[in-house]
């Protein structure tokens, strides 16, 4: 069977998400329809296998495994996690561990679902954290912002590790071969920054990242880099905040050019821009990096397209062997984080 | 003498600024043309007078003052200031010290313009450090965000000292009466941010601010709340990316509609983008707030439309009292940041 032939198994959590079950469901027919992935969906029994039942599935390649728990919006992770041994997703990453699953997907509460990946699947060598990002930004679509997320209050040695992975999804998903690498901070001249990017510079120059030193805000939207690190407070604020912006800018265009252009061209200028701004939502999420297995973390809001769009690209991710490689490149660096002062 | 018809007296570095001094002087003189201000030029005077000798300049309120030296862009602020003490940044801002005038403008290097008016004028009660911040963003001209640029490493006392100052600035410079006050974070929800927000989050709910809760990227866009609050690591990064946003998609605009509407409506569309998007551009910059007296940073690459209307907005700084409110309301606030637990 030829590579792209090969079918994907992707555990589903079909409790996770503002419009679980029914919009996980939906995108996960659609999917199925598309060919080269099989479903598994997790979640109360009763409760997926009625949704199911809305949707014409003879023949699609959709399983579903019993979940009788899930956690919701706003419910400590750690604590959830402890307390419902059958939620959803640690009955979907537990699939992973498995090997019963290639990819584990859920929209559920995003600090729930990176603590399942680490209780279950643990992370790669030399990651404490896993990370979140992606090229978030359509008009540069060569430049990965890590982490875009998850980590809060990281030390410089995160940041090292962010670069890593960063490199390793640059040149496995966007075929970079040799990818530059900046910091971002608040001026592009060495010694400029706070503590975190000062006392990383060193540690970043002297790794075998193609360093090219710091990077401002603008310099995201230009591409002068292909990973740009930071802090994922950082990185988190930058990526919702240019969703509003290509959600308003969009709005903006419809008001100021209608009855200049016709509806139909107006429409497409708006949606052409929101998914230049607005990647994440259009393809409903990301890759959860460093976790030793494909996790993919959703919107909150995801609805059915996001969900489709998700399990085709997780089925990419698995097939471009990015877990491997980036335990590969971790474990070559890991000299350099452990020592810290070589 | 009516209100508006005060003479407002500006001393203007000459030197300060990647098109120092041609542009500078180029600016004062179209803003002194305007009428309303007197200024200073602060820098070399055989620079200054040869300068000038190219404008017209008979009759307008310009003067000289004779500064030898001045601060580069890169050299370290508190050093150079040491070595150079004729340079123009603090013989100018000596100037609003000795009441001689009654604001600073300068494009210099922000940690020299910073430094001096630590050195030379002083914080305002409760403030260590001086604060950047205004409506950044065109789409959502009632929200500020503080710190937008000067300050990294920030305690939970200084975001409350930020958000004070946030609110004197909303009242005085936007005419809102209670500002509604927000952290930005990585989620709505108490307990959601990293270390800074969490425990900055209690110091604001006992203050006296009108405090709505945490706030996310995209809520900047939206206007949800008047003042939003962060470190100046990540409002100089949101700040700059706005901007460098703003004229890629007003490129993006202009390349997109190319035949389909007239130039000059294609012209007029981008215009506004850049202008809703570049704010700082327009203006040229922002006051340096927290500090005894009226000193305005400037973008390194200001040219001269933008000192001519940074000119006009100091002007309005000036006669708004915004320094005296702002010692008023700190003053009120002082046990709050300083007591931290009670």
């Amino acid at each position: 069977m030829p590579p792209d032939k090969k079918i994907t198994k992707i555990a589903v959590d079909a409790m996770g998400g503002d419009y679980a079950p029914s919009e996980v469901i939906k995108g996960v027919v659609a999917a199925a329809k598309e060919g080269g992935v099989e479903i598994i969906l997790v979640g109360p029994l009763p409760v997926t296998q009625a949704e199911l039942a809305k949707h014409t599935i003879s023949d699609l390649p959709i399983s579903c495994i019993d979940a009788a728990e899930f956690i919701k919006e706003g419910e400590p992770p750690a604590l959830a996690l402890r307390q419902k041994r059958n939620a959803s997703i640690i009955v979907a990453t537990k699939l992973v561990k498995n090997g019963e699953a290639d990819a584990v997907i859920s929209a559920g509460p995003t600090g729930a679902v990176v603590a399942s990946a680490l209780m279950i699947l643990g992370t790669a060598e030399g990651i404490d954290r896993p990370v979140v990002g992606g090229p978030f930004f359509g008009f540069s679509p060569n430049t990965i912002v890590m982490d875009a997320g998850g980590n809060v209050d990281c030390k410089p040695y995160h940041l090292l590790n962010f670069a890593i992975v960063g490199c390793v999804y640059a040149q496995k998903l966007l075929n970079i071969s040799n990818p530059t690498v900046a910091l971002l901070s608040v001026g592009a001249e060495e010694g400029k920054g706070n503590e975190l990017v000062k006392e990383s510079y060193p540690l970043f120059q002297k790794s075998n990242l193609n360093f090219i030193g710091n990077v401002e805000g603008n310099d995201i939207v230009t591409g002068r880099a292909n990973v740009i690190v930071c802090d994922g407070f950082v990185g988190n604020v930058l990526v919702k905040f240019c969703e509003g912006l290509g959600i308003t800018i969009a709005q903006w265009i419809k008001t100021n050019l209608s009855g200049k252009l016709s509806n139909s061209e107006i429409t497409k200028l708006s949606d052409d821009l929101l998914a230049l701004t607005n990647g994440a939502d259009i393809s409903g999420g990301g890759p959860l990096l460093g976790v030793n297995g494909v996790a993919i973390v959703m919107h909150g809001r995801s609805q059915a397209s996001q969900f489709t769009t998700a399990i085709a690209q997780t089925k990419t991710i698995v097939e471009s062997g990015l877990v491997n490689s980036l335990n590969s490149e971790l474990s070559k660096n890991r000299r350099q984080p452990d020592n810290g002062k070589d």
